[in-house]
């Protein structure tokens, strides 16, 4: 299978933000264990903080990919076009959000997202994107 | 490990309801299955469509098993009772729901349970209890 | 035909509560009228301030009766569980209210049943149980 | 006793709009066979698509005329005039709809003329008004 | 100065509806009284229950007459286009209500009149269309 | 082709309010170089300032026609009543504004007719009648 | 009669505030007008910017006077205790406004006056204040 | 005089849940305290987690008891059909809360219980639960 | 002990409002017969309608008095200062209403005081400043 | 003439997307159509998913061309920034939307870039563009 | 130039109210530094916890002096009496306000001052007022 | 001191916009003379439509420059991603706007950036920058 993590904005800087509370690692090293974990499957990896950029790779990988994992970070809850173009591809995506963002501000409690996506895993941390692949396998064998 | 499943309202009509749609295999058919996939842990399953027994239930288990996963159905966009309770124990909480509830009515892309969960699924199917079981095995090792 | 009377909570109150406004007749006694003035049909009557014994009794006769004539009461504004359960059941409900509940404060205005009912009777007194039976009757024939 | 039966705009079409799915009986035809079901009261039927003319009507049988059964049909949802002519005259109103305008738009969910009728009857179809009938006969013995 | 006194629906019941209460005397007799206190001045009369018909009497009207003084009843709160038709023709009107509508239910608070009104006077009884009356005189003075 | 051109509340007043802004120009002058301009079609236009005359007109054409282009003025923001008529006759309806409605106050950005009509103009001017006459043909062939 | 008439806050900027729009005639000025306009009546002026001093003052007279014509200004669309005030005290109060509230901003289209006072007069500038006395003198009578 | 103390949802975990925070004393032992404090009243005590089980106490001693101490919990934000009972019986009660709920969640702001009290109390910690046993006291003498 | 009784605006007409509703006594004498209550304590009253002389007396007393039992009257739903006062002096304030608020109007729901006072104790009538007292003392023992 | 033809978010999937619902035909071969249609004006196409992109280019043309016509996709629910460079600019814009953005999710139905622009032209599928450019050869000429 | 340096409810508790997170200096000490500061220049200072005190204020100096920096501490969330008193004067006001309100209670996200004031300095402490001056002297000069 | 002025969407208009209202200056002019009047400081500019350019740009400077003066223009409305990239990064951001967006449309009023920002300096031209590299300057030291 060949499945895509998905990365938005802010995301980039996990490892580098507060390192004394969110560690040292970043997402690309954990990206490394996650490939590791599914290594018969083909993972791939990229982040933007552009919104465009992220509707273009939606738009490349979305008709051929067998799952896309996620994280649209703040694009969540500001972004139609996010959710239009998941509803346009055939690819099934997975929602994850690392943090629970039920516990933070109201307006993190909605998603463009959602009623889009295939599953939605919310609050686990960084497990939530292996559960995410886990998902995908699930939903399509 | 020990674990819960905990199922609200109505989840006891699986199986029953819409046959022809839903299919019929009844909940507790697809408990066995999930028993099978994680043997090494034992697991408990639960039902109720009384909110204050499952207020009981979440007392009893919450101090001493190592997790819940748990579908409130309708309870969980009325229910703070449920949400305190779970707040108020010890054993952590993941909160699942088979159907995408952010495609249905306004009224349900609300939860009382999930500021207070160790996180959340959704939309998933049934496959959603079993990605429970394993954040709660990831959570804890 | 077989006909459930449901009533939910304080409903029992009726003939006890301010008895010089009430009367002093309980539901029971107007139920035996009812039976009475549809003698040809079987009418059974069941009353409970527990949600989750209503939903029990909903699941219970709801795939075997002819119609089923539902007070909810307050639960009426609050339980989605109840709507669910309506929803999911394949014999016909009535939703009956005593009083016109719209003249009454704005949180009695939505009712979490009424999308999932085959009709509903509002502001008619007890005579709205005798035609929510015979709207069932004459739905089924 | 005298009973009149008032519809408002667009229910004229009846018959005439979509007849494969609302049949190709007028609401006129119906009328016939509500006479005959009640053939010892004098039932009369008038249909206007402006809300000046309802109001003129309500006006002038409202203070001699037994009861009215209305199905205000948009105006319901938008017209505070007609609650005021239901709240002023000293005829009794019952509030007929055919469709159950509580699985529709939710500003089809509240009517301004509830709060004044003696009663109200959502979702039964043509059935609706044969129980308006029966319930104003009930009113006023 | 010519100036006409425009009531909306409902009003022509006055008199008529709970004359215990109300009284039994009807507009038009008020109406004879505050020509004899104007009788330096040419005071004329029109109600209808029909939206349109007052909007045809504020056109036919409102380029030539002195001053309207309106009391437009529920269509108060309902209709923009009289609203626009008052910000469309040249001649001031003044808006009233015989009761205080702000004791009353909140969606009587709100006027789609006011602001294209030269004035507003309300909740001072029939008094207020002889308040009316001398606004204009004051105004146009 | 047949196409009616529907004029709601004051725009009869086209041409007479505030000619030192709006032109002297009625719509009926416009309508003949409408005319003009379509001469292969045979172009009708109606004007009422009474909802229900709208009503009757839109019924009375509305299953013959080919095609209705409708500036419902006010009753755009405040009619369900017109809404329903759109959706239940078969002839297209093309909704048109002259002024930018979007521009003014906060209850004229939405209406009541757009989700039923085939089409949606606003803000062209007079021009906005052409358009739609040209969307009808253009929808047709 | 006894009248007092009472200002609110920055109503003591009359005549100084934009003189060459509203004029060099502070209220005190207009007072004398008015007294001279209603010389047989015992007329009365007050004015202060402070909440507390206006309650104070409608405590002194409002058991003793026959009558309060009261423009709050700013206070009236925040102050609870005036409200409270005139529900208490035994002289009627009318409710006065120099310019059109309604063409202002949202917050100043609420009193929590209104519905304690015997009369509201808005929009008619400086003469509001003679149709409040005059409307006293009416209720009085 | 007779009276209850009825306790709500989750009260029944006050001793064991985060006993370093909330102390080891169970409400069973406040209880006994109270019961010394008032020894010249009957006071008894009843907890539970359904909502159904609350309803059928109000209604069972709620026509003989003097009063009734009310900390209906999560219930008090959700439950229409308390507030019903309350109305319903004629036994005076006090609703009480622990902690101060106006510094929590919004919608704990909110209860649906308080308008059918004779008193309110809250934030006063277990001490509340005394003053209300007075409050019914001072109330009755 | 030292605790001030602090009564906001409109306080001062108990006894003279609507004497044959609320009787004759003003607070003044209800004031001695709680000295004579709690004689072992130092009580003192301050009354006023001025937002500001609140604020002062606050201050003055809110660093050395051992406790506040303050009714802030209409100030309770409009004054964001007098919260920010309580939260900023070190003695305890105990927020007491008279009348049951939350039967009366939305706006009497809220209080900007609720969140910064040690408690609150609302509708157990002049009964409610005795207990608000009694709760200092418990407090501070 | 010259003329933009502007296309936002996902609007690059026109052909690709679904294409047994959509047609295989690209926005591009459509494109074609219109500068044949037009063969006597200069059009140009860009589209983008990027909101920076369609930025820089209205910044780029909008001094300089005489109209465009721009769909924005999603991005008209969500960019303030678009609505700002509409009306920074100084050539005239007319917004298209394919579908009629009115039957579908309660956030499409408000625009940021009405207000700015010179039409609006919704439901008319690719014909929209088409009478888009004619409005603004109307415009202009 | 001649500033007033205006201070609102409670600000007098700077220095005094929880010393140990404040500090021990009052707003007066601070100002003898921004005296010397700003030496060239008259600064004046009043600080008031009565709303009629701070319109007065702004009266009597709002017409002479060259600049105000006015922290209206709570009342800017509720005063509309202060917003049109700046609106009224001639003298420009820069809003100040010591901490970040936009991270605190919603209420304190909006001010009635800002749309009169020349500007608005916000959450950068004590600094603020200094910045504020300096605003006003860059504004006139 | 190392600092960003940081500029986004629409701000390159400045001086190409209705030059003869905002005149012929470029910020790039505006931003010389800024450097000039802090040249003891290292001035940076940077300005982009392209709201993943300026979460790159914070990203980029935000752990090691001394301070941001950030204008986000539109973005500063709609950009949850902006605000969290500014709680992210460890340099302080003092957010600025030229315009008073208080006096504006409704949704300017709301910012996603504030909460996070060091300080909020609004409505006072581009004067507003050289505040916020001052106040960045008071903050350090």
């Amino acid at each position: 299978m060949r499945i895509l993590i998905l990365n938005g904005p802010n995301l980039n800087l996990l490892g580098k933000r507060e390192p004394e509370i969110y560690g040292r690692k970043a997402f690309e090293d954990y990206f490394g264990e996650l490939q590791a974990q599914f290594h018969e499957h083909k993972l791939e990896y990229f982040q933007s903080n552009h919104e465009g950029a992220l509707l273009d790779k939606l738009h490349e990988v979305g008709f051929s990919y067998d799952g896309i994992v996620f994280n649209a970070g703040a694009y969540t809850h500001t972004s139609v076009a996010l959710g239009d173009a998941i509803a346009g591809i055939s690819t099934p995506v997975i929602e994850v959000h690392i943090s629970n963002v039920h516990r933070r501000e109201a307006f993190r409690h909605h998603s463009y997202l959602s009623a889009h996506c295939a599953g939605i895993i919310v609050g686990l941390g960084l497990q939530g994107y292996a559960l995410g692949v886990q998902a995908i396998i699930g939903h399509q064998s």
